[in-house]
């Protein structure tokens, strides 16, 4: 019988994070302060000095402290699966692979840094964590990552949300947490924006800023982020560090790596562990493909810029392939893909050539997370499905060229919390968003001035 | 580092089911023909030959088919977890150790038999399953198992459930399976009671009614059950098979046994390879708890007798512990629990005094639940919680005595589907409900009429 299942055990879990940092083939351009635009660290008060430096670390690998490998090895190491149902359905000649986060108790990759995150600011003293969420699975996380460390944990979520989508929300406070809708009475922003909208239903925008003005108008209170920032990227590299060893175990390695990308710290985390051999120049031919949604496709449309990280401009500002910080996507149901921008070190290697990138539109990437479903086994998030959509393309592709490709897919999460989302597109009900140009060229027309150095 | 998750690998997957039948103290009473009420095999059209056999079989262990292992290797062997977390938090000298079946795609250990039925069904060329499904734990297993094998499958989902809790429905679509809510109109038995009342909001029973008569009224279709029957707790057995040896791994062997009973088939696949040396003197002090619901407290509150396994009274009599075939729990939230009566293996070890029961009220099992997710991070479903509940007590107990009792729980599956009753708890708005005497009185006097020989 063939392993199905690529397992590692507790003791080959690896014990550090791998920083690509020092390996880039040029440097990281800086993060710029919001109010001086000068190239500054993370601002002080709002994370603890370990987190900043590992946002700017020159090492090139960070130990995982023991506190955070004893919770990880709760779920991790996760299991790498061979997708042989998959393989036959498509009767494709590829070899498919995927990673799969899913097992976390939070349900996805994010607890990687939720946990670390928290570690950090227990050490350092932190009693209370701020942060945002849209339809809740990085709230969720760090919601309880927070409970494995005695924080308390306040999360500011999209008011839409908070009421369309309530099981995220009963999840964070089944671990202890405190959810408001945002915008809310508890800050001033929230205040004014209720003042001028009372019906406002939020963005994460504005609850990435309340969740900001919250922690540092707070004592003992910081914030944490759950994407794009380096030192989130770094804690997802375990992702790859362990899909390199459960690759060796079976004596192949990808030719194609491929991963949906929001903010683009699950991805990231995958391959960058690989893309070292490429930069390196040991695996020249290997590709990786970041997969974006249609509708807020900011590899494939944006511009590389200098730009907020958040829409109130209250985050630092970073380089990198944007639609413009005051975008704000249509409201497709891969609710962890609708950001603005990409993560620095993801649009470097984008802007260098080291990785590729496609848009696909929801309703094929629904068709692809069925077919996945009802072949492995597993309900993929719709976040997941993008990468599921274009490694079926691309073993499909295998199949006409005669070609035996070994493709390994990230697969961030399952869609226990999107079973809605399957009834939509299961009842042909599903509809897809158009590329919104004009509204990217008025958020594109607000992109902050920097003078380029 | 001490281990948290005591691991098993694929190659050390028990490869066999343990079937208890042959070392019983005193022989299992016979299934009884719901018409003759004489002792009979399963009805045969309504299920496939190997099935039968595994019903009465003298043998002790049964061969696991290489293509069931094969899919249960996706996500089997389930972790075995040391709850440190859980210890810590209540101050308990305990060791407290939990068997973790939320893993498996569908949430619960249910798929467990689900493959193993759906592949013998293949094998005898069926080519369409029908079942009942309450909330839908049951229902979703199967349907996942018939998709791994290219069986059709259609489910009668108890309307009132398929109404309010469309989750767990359209992840049987996502998988493709055909659900309806019953009573439907699309069986005789449906259509006679919407006459009698359009808006019926179904029962179990009548769910299983359908399913049956839709199985004998179409050519190839077979029927399949999720509980109570002895082919189902034999297919279980991985549970406590694969328990015992990573009990062995860290030296110990359990005290006391605790897990949530419906019908019993999840715990008694935990406990069953343990009792083995229980009833062989090996382990005589090993205590066994089987918790239910005051709500349908059918061990301690209901009679050892001839009964229904549906309300209905077309399945086969059983000797069993219940509350009598035409009972209808109060809507706890932990839907797998609600059931008249207990599985025949299970009814008979507790009148031999070899397994004890407790009944618990559903708010301090969701205090349990709370307690449980806000240490060790898996959110359990309400059912699972009842076995949390009883052994955190078991625990401060230990406490109280100064000792170190080695305790293990059966945790049968997640919480994901269920965050709606966790909201009622957190919000303080959950009820309680009690042992309903008088609605037993009825159903008792409903009993059939079997005379003893």
């Amino acid at each position: 019988m063939d392993l199905t299942r690529i397992e590692l055990s507790e003791k080959e879990m690896p014990t550090a994070w791998y920083n690509v940092l020092p390996d880039l083939p040029t440097p990281l351009p800086p993060e710029l302060h919001p109010g001086t635009k000068e190239p500054s660290r993370l601002p002080p008060p709002l994370f603890p000095e370990a987190i900043n430096d590992q946002e700017f670390s020159k090492e090139h690998y960070i130990d995982i402290p023991e506190e955070v490998q004893a919770i990880y090895k709760m779920w991790r190491p996760t299991p790498l699966y061979r997708a042989f149902r998959l393989e036959k359905a498509l009767d494709t000649p590829a070899k498919i692979f995927y990673k799969y986060e899913g097992v976390s108790p939070a349900g996805s990759h994010k607890p990687n840094t939720a946990v670390a995150q928290a570690f950090y600011n227990k050490q350092q003293g932190t009693k209370r964590l701020t942060t945002e969420t849209g339809a809740g699975q990085w709230g969720s996380a760090l919601a309880m990552g927070c409970m494995m460390f005695g924080i308390e944990c306040k999360v500011y979520m999209v008011k839409v949300s908070y009421y369309q989508k309530p099981y995220r929300r009963i999840m964070m406070e089944t671990w202890g947490a405190k959810v408001v809708p945002s915008p809310s009475t508890d800050t001033e922003i929230g205040r004014r924006i209720l003042k001028e909208n009372p019906d406002s239903n939020g963005s994460l925008g504005i609850a990435i800023s309340e969740a900001i003005e919250d922690a540092f108008n707070h004592g003992d209170t910081k914030y944490a982020i759950g994407s794009v920032a380096n030192h989130v990227l770094l804690h997802q590299t375990i992702i790859g560090e362990e899909s390199k060893k459960q690759m060796e175990k079976v004596g192949l390695y990808p030719d194609i790596i491929i991963g949906c990308i929001g903010g683009g710290s699950n991805f990231a985390g995958m391959f960058l562990p690989f893309i070292k051999d490429k930069i390196k120049g040991k695996k020249k031919d290997l590709r990786i493909i970041c997969v974006e949604p249609q509708a807020a496709p900011s590899l494939t449309k944006g511009v590389y810029a200098w730009d907020y990280g958040d829409a109130a401009g209250m985050a630092p500002i970073l380089k990198m392939y944007t639609l413009g910080h005051t975008f704000v996507p249509p409201p497709v149901h891969a609710g962890g893909l609708r950001y603005h921008g990409k993560a620095p070190i993801l649009s470097h290697l984008y802007k260098a050539g080291l990785v590729e990138a496609k848009a696909v539109y929801q309703i094929p990437v629904f068709e692809a997370g069925v077919k996945f479903a009802r072949s492995e086994g597993i309900i993929p998030a719709p976040e997941s499905s993008h990468a599921i959509k274009v490694a079926i393309d691309e073993a499909l592709a295998c199949k006409e060229q005669g070609k035996s490709k070994t493709i390994l897919i990230a697969l961030s999460g399952h869609g226990h919390f999107d079973m809605g989302a399957y009834d939509e597109y299961l009842s042909g009900k599903l509809q897809d968003y158009e590329y919104p140009a004009e509204k990217v060229k008025e958020a594109l027309a607000a992109l902050p001035q920097v003078p380029e150095k």
